[in-house]
């Protein structure tokens, strides 16, 4: 079996994936559990500083994965949304958001997901999102496909045929757009160009995109830990990735935005992101 | 028992409520149980004339409806997405989308929903959302209250408290406020006004709002089947209802636009469909 090399210079044997990935569905399975016993038995809700709702799953999950991680690959690097890294200076990241989309799993909207990924050096090795509330889980290691619920996904090699409202595009809400930096007017063109859109505001916006059930989406203004499964996930359904912004925020944080789905459609909508804004007013 | 006004001057007796009610439960479980059997053998796809696809599962639940709806109540109107009406003069009109979001089913993006509805000269009796893709059902009959699954659904009487952000707006895609006439400045104005939005493009929209999971929907540029549930849903989850629009377009269709959900805050939100539109450039 032929070494697969990472970006990132590693390279890295077809059983050392083959154990990571098995080790990412693992941690996806207990995610599943956690979250679907907290559906039954209730969780508790608060607002973070930021306004935004956390729950004592997102706690939970969170918990649960560091736990197994750091018995797993001692020497690995955690980063989450919940609390703070740790082996920061590792090659190998395991990247977590325990539940995307805190807001609709509130509210009972099952959107929601389970995001996690093992980056080396930056590199995508392993991505799965987990969406316990609707029996749906997307993985991919590199160099060994994506999968949708264990069948192998490959997006189309061309675009949808026909007429400008035959390609769907997702994208994140307005807030994110002008949450950073005021991109209000990406939102605008985009909503202009392609106007058979979805709005989900949250982690199935990166699934239906991975499976092929939409074209492309456009996630805005983000955290590493909102992203970071979406890459290898859809290069190894046969899409394409591209970080079009990559900034640090006033308050030190790390802000990403990325374009990425069907191969062929990727280019045009990331070049949206390099024309010129509006003039001032 | 006191019987029920409705507004079109119909005085109803509990009972003959309570009937068509239940009647409307057992079209949502025929068509659920057509539906799920269509997602394990297969169906075909094939284009309409205005490019929107339209399945053999579509159909099979419409004339399975009209087939209920024609031996149980045999001088009632039914008006349907798919068929051309029969009745057209009877007070009651059973208004039929079997399968509203055709395009997410074909995909496999569970937010797809077969819609009913009874009114009578206009005035809702009775209206279900069924969601077979993702075990859920709401319910309403005028007198009777609206329900989730079973369970009573009362929508809260204040609006989010705090940030602009708190307030969970769902709506069209811009596709369809330029689809008859262009008001595509409407779809600017709401997307700026309420940052935090979803566009879920199906009958999924409608369900969220009455269940209080979101706050307010914004519906634009439909046909009757597209709304016909919705206005007895959120009425009797104490919600509120505001056709906007209600025009003839070109070709002779009705299209409508509406506003609903928090009693609180449709009214604002309505407002905007009334504000002078952009200046011509």
């Amino acid at each position: 079996m032929r070494h697969v090399a990472t970006e990132s210079g590693l390279d890295i044997a077809p059983s050392a994936v083959a154990r990571y990935h098995a080790a990412a569905e693992e941690l996806a399975d207990e995610a599943r559990r956690i979250v679907r016993a907290a559906l039954d038995r209730g969780f508790t809700t608060e607002a973070k500083p930021d306004h935004s709702p956390v729950t004592s799953v997102d706690r939970a999950v969170e918990d649960r994965w560091r736990e197994l991680i750091g018995r797993w690959f001692p020497g690995h690097g955690v980063t989450g949304e919940e609390a703070p890294p740790s082996h920061p200076d590792s090659a190998f990241q395991w990247i977590l958001d325990p539940i995307d989309g805190t807001e609709e799993f509130v509210r009972g909207i099952p959107t929601y997901g389970c995001m996690l990924a093992l980056h080396h050096r930056g590199a995508p090795v392993v991505g799965v999102i987990e969406h316990p509330g609707l029996d749906l889980r997307v993985t991919a290691a590199i160099g060994r496909g994506a999968y949708r619920n264990g069948a192998r996904v490959r997006l189309p090699a061309e675009p949808p045929a026909g007429r400008r409202e035959a390609l769907r595009l997702v994208l994140s809400a307005r807030v994110n757009f002008v949450r950073h930096v005021d991109e209000g007017h990406l939102f605008e063109a985009l909503t202009r160009t392609y106007p058979n859109h979805r709005i989900y505001r949250a982690a199935y916006a990166h699934t239906v995109v991975v499976t092929g059930a939409a074209d492309v989406m456009v996630d805005v203004q983000n955290h590493i830990w909102d992203v970071a499964p979406s890459r290898v996930l859809v290069e190894e359904a046969g899409g394409r990735f591209e970080l079009v912004r990559d900034v640090t925020a006033p308050d030190g944080d790390r802000i990403l935005s990325a374009v990425f789905g069907q191969p062929r459609l990727v280019g045009e909508v990331a070049a949206l992101f390099t024309a010129p804004g509006p003039a001032p007013r």
